[in-house]
């Protein structure tokens, strides 16, 4: 049996020829956290290499994901469908071993990281799924969940911002069986980290209420041990056990310096570091012995299995309970979901009201049939009324509930949603007003680029919110989700629209949505049978003209209102003129060309877009010919009205441009 | 003479009035905090309201700037130019009292507040920038920069996690004249923090090595004041006073609740208040007696006098010094700056280097000529290259430096250098990954509100990054970028044009620059003189053909190289093609009507644009007959070559599609 120094030097040997291989790479925090890696995944932690879906695997995010080799050699060497020639093609196209790992590209890998900090708060997230998750379906005898949550960090992550929203709440939810082991190797890109970052970082999480073991050391397996074992035995609290380690270990002139950390090695050090680790084997040659030392098919196979037996049992005493909780863990909406006939009652209800008015009975009526929805706000429920009638918190002493006050923590509930819906069971729903998407900004694009259904409820969407003034009005917000690849952007123009952008965002399993909502009235909207369906095609014809149009309005939501009365006063004055209502461009783009030509006929070049947002979006609609009344300054601190009056979102505004447009 | 408590409560009844008149606004801070700001504002803040500007006053910061009428009240109170009708017009349209406190709206406002924590980041920014221009410009026997900088924040700023990443940068430096108050009152928007905040903030502050003074009765002004004195005693460390408030204090029924956060109290609490503060004077009346003992003109402009006369003697002792102070707090270039020149020097040199190295080239120019520069980056130092031959890094011990390792801190980054440039005296610019620039956007939009000189320097720009794959990869960026106000954006073709950038980002004093650059190499382009000079209206003709162009190629940065070889293929096929080079589209359509039709004519509709980046943006330039060869998905981990011709950045590519359109 080999020793568990060799154990860990399978990873660093793979680490350094993969990253030399590839000639580029990160081997020092592979290097460094080997002896961690090895002491977690060999003796604790609960998977099943044949089956990396199993509910009750144990979760590992390595939130310091530049050290994706790391991953990669754990993956290969305890048994995941990841071979040695992928190892080899690290970094190379349509390799499974990409420069950090990317979700669904490698078994295994349950979560894509590399952005820092954010690794942390999707472990977060997945502890609270596992908590709210065990706390739902786990009953007197039977306990269906109950597995932990690994991560690792570095310093990059506990610098960033994030990791103090995400620490912060996890002390007060005590996520007990969350357990974070930090990288602490005072070392970073450039170079020691005592002249910007000092931080007693023990002090400071014991502060958020974390349990810390402080002071051990990374390289002595019985150190690390002793502190999962003391980690372990805090259940009320999440634990940080604070790991000194030396960056690139085993590289003789390069360990402990920023030069090992993005850098391959170079073939000289490869062979130096072969030497001082006693690893006289050939790159990629890693000896049977110590495969089978790692593999960890026969132990994941039998724990899966005495799972599998105590389910059945649960099966038996709670069978709809036990349906439910597979049809939840395998993502899949009730049968009966009667989201869609929420559209046609609110067509014929026909309030005007604001959107995210609407969003709240949507929620109302959604709640009770998917106890999946887990919602929350970064402290503006009332504002972004995303509480409904059933909302229930969640504590730190009772995670049955269904919504989470985040607290004015805006980037940490975006990458707690993403460790949520990737833990499974949740479709997790979070609001914020539309100018704060920018705190969470990476984090939408994180839930887009793996392709996770998260839905953000972004209200207060203009200049229509009036007098809290231009750092709270969004303007190029809008455009910058339209053109995040994989977002699914909606702006309803009113209460059915809005239905329909619920409908479809609790449908759409391969990316988030965004609902992007306001904060004012807005004017109801008559529909036809036809146009009520067409609303999911992103963009219909709401008004129609006799013959062919000489002008098209575009608009989306609080300027739909608008582009109808400008249109009822332009045909007054003789002109045909069509009011295209686009809720949602990524669906309309999606369209085929038939239907999108349809309604956008290429013949009509005089098109006017009219949005409270950027107007430069829009000229990919409009073209070189139209026009677009939009927003190009930061707006103003007034009353709504006079807002839209200043900025030009009149209907003697739009009636003038047209005139000029048609000439 | 008023008691202390009749002064507080001319704040409140200011604020409470002014909000009711509005029917809109944030009573509740300012009357739980306006005992402390009484305390602060006479007693201790250094400042003249009739000079706002005055280099040597206190900074104060309200970084909860929601409770805005805190400091309309004492701008109003002390003396500056803000008048009673001011107050009464409290956020309505062209008012100088926004809903959020904005710079350069009413005098005395030292930054733009309201997205949370930001303003403690500015407060920090201030600070460096003090203790700087203090290292750099006392002499034994004068002091001519010393001043406190103080900043009030609420539970929201502390939650947001770039508090974490400036306080943990604040205690790293040292920042003793840094003096923050927590208004910790216990309630946010979602009501009681104790359910999402529960931090220990004394000892989590302690853990960055604050000083810091709990437990302070903030309606108690002894409190406050043996607080402040105790926090001026500890200079070798930013302090933080914890202040036990009530919310909306004075209000009987509504303090201590949410409900006085955020909305009018309603006319019958403001009596109520009225007669529970005993304030017996009528809406927006103070006593004169009560403005006697708020005016703070007299000893203001004694205190600058003083000051004045100290900057007398220096002057006679230092004229150069003296002078060279004068031009950096005036913001003035050197008049004998050559930043003009690096660009034909960079043409002559005919270097195909990375833009990013050819930025290197030009900081290693300008630096000495410019010690007005405060660089840095965010921990990416030797990627970003922003580290130049004479950059010397400002530590805890030394403050004389021109450069600040920020640490993994790019929000804390972002509005630290708005901070940095609100203080005045230098030109602060600061580097991350371009994909990063999504964990400081918020900051970024910031210094575009304010229009103030940041310049950002954004490398790794696009999938040329290469092996680190699409986390690392931006594609949405761009035009995120291009579409915020105010910001002027480059994307250089090759170091002519990266120096042309910098010259501009130099000059530009209206507001921000982004520098996006890449980490690959980029050929040389040959120009005429004018070629050269038409580089600054951004966007010029880069190639001309025989006659009237039947395609148009543009393109920006790493792309010019393709389409000028794509255009060389064609022409060789018997095409007339123009290549335009695009570095700056925020230069472009400032151009007049005449530049722009002579760069993309009306008749030439055949026009394709090529960039690495988000297709969309570009139909503002091609319009509905046009093609633009760009991202429409996320990138992938594989060589850079290997990616550009995955994504069809080829001649082939280009050739092909420029012959379908051609017909």
């Amino acid at each position: 049996m080999p020793s568990r120094f060799e154990l860990a030097n399978a990873i660093r040997a793979l680490s350094m020829d993969a990253v030399q291989k590839a000639k580029s790479g990160h081997p020092g925090a592979p290097m460094g956290m080997a002896d961690i890696a090895e002491v977690l995944w060999n003796d604790y932690l609960k998977h099943n290499p044949n089956d990396p879906k199993w509910p009750d695997r144990d979760r590992f995010v390595l939130s310091n994901g530049h050290g994706s080799m790391l991953l990669y050699s754990l993956l290969h060497l305890t048994g995941y469908d990841l071979s040695l020639e992928e190892l080899q093609n690290f970094r190379q196209l349509h390799a499974k071993t990409a420069g950090h790992p990317e979700f669904g590209y490698a078994p295994g890998i349950e979560t894509t990281t590399g952005p820092l900090g954010q690794g942390l708060a999707n472990a977060v997230g997945m502890a609270i799924a596992e908590k709210t998750l065990a706390a739902q379906f786990n009953r007197p005898g039977h306990t269906v969940v109950d597995h932990n949550t690994w991560c690792f960090v570095g310093d990059g992550c506990l610098m960033e911002g994030i990791s103090h929203e995400v620490g912060s709440l996890a002390g007060t939810l005590g996520l007990g069986k969350l357990i974070t082991f930090y990288d602490d190797n005072g070392i970073s890109i450039d170079g020691e980290v005592e002249g910007w970052f000092t931080d007693d970082t023990a002090k400071r999480f014991e502060a958020y209420g974390w349990h810390v073991v402080p002071n051990v050391d990374g390289h002595k397996p019985d150190e690390v041990k002793a502190a999962i074992e003391l980690a372990k035995s805090h259940d009320d609290r999440p634990s940080l056990i604070i790991c000194k380690t030396v960056i690139g270990f085993g590289a003789p002139n390069k360990q402990g310096k920023e030069e090992c950390h993005g850098a391959p090695l170079g073939d000289d050090e490869v062979a130096a570091a072969r030497e001082q680790l006693d690893w006289p084997h050939a790159p990629f040659h890693v000896p049977e012995p110590v495969y089978q030392g790692w593999d960890a098919r026969e132990a994941g196979k039998s724990a899966q299995e005495s799972w599998q037996a105590s389910f059945d049992r649960y099966h038996e005493a709670h069978p709809t309970l036990a349906r439910e909780f597979l049809r939840r863990v395998q993502c899949k909406l009730p049968a009966e979901i009667t989201s869609e006939a929420l559209i046609e009652k609110a067509q014929q209800k026909g309030e005007s009201i604001a959107s995210r008015k609407a969003s709240l009975a949507c929620l109302n009526e959604l709640g009770p049939q998917l106890p999946e929805l887990l919602g929350g706000s970064a402290d503006l429920a009332p504002s972004n009324l995303t509480f409904w009638s059933g909302a229930k918190a969640i504590s730190r002493e009772d995670a049955g509930g269904n919504y989470l006050h985040y607290g004015v923590r805006e980037f940490g509930m975006g990458a707690i949603m993403n460790g949520i819906v990737l833990h499974g069971g949740f479709i997790p729903y979070g609001a914020t007003f539309l100018i704060f998407m920018e705190y969470m900004r990476n984090s939408v694009r994180m839930a887009s680029l793996m392709g996770k259904r998260a839905i953000y409820v972004f209200t207060h969407d203009s200049i229509g919110l009036g007098e809290d003034g231009p750092t709270h009005q969004p303007i190029e917000q809008l455009t910058n989700l339209r053109t995040t690849p994989n977002l699914c952007t909606w702006r309803p123009c009113d209460a059915v629209e809005t239905a329909a952008a619920w409908d479809a965002a609790i449908k759409r399993n391969s990316g988030p949505t965004a609902l992007v909502l306001s904060r004012q009235n807005l004017p109801h909207q008559a529909r036809s049978k036809q146009q009520l369906a067409e609303i999911q095609c992103g963009a219909y014809v709401l008004k129609e003209c006799d013959g062919t149009p000489e002008l098209i309005l575009i608009a989306t939501g609080s300027e739909v209102g608008l582009a109808m009365e400008a249109a009822a006063e332009l045909e007054g004055q003789g002109h045909a003129v069509r009011v295209v209502s686009m809720p949602s461009a990524y669906r309309f783009d999606g369209q085929d060309a038939e239907y999108r030509d349809s309604v956008l006929p290429r013949a009509v070049t005089k098109r006017i877009a009219i949005e409270a947002g950027h107007a430069d979006y829009w000229y990919k609609y409009v073209g070189l010919d139209g026009r677009v009344i939009g927003m190009r300054t930061y707006g103003e601190s007034a009353p709504a009205e006079d807002l839209f009056k200043h900025f030009g979102f009149t209907v003697d505004n739009v009636v003038k441009q047209a005139k000029e447009l048609l000439g």
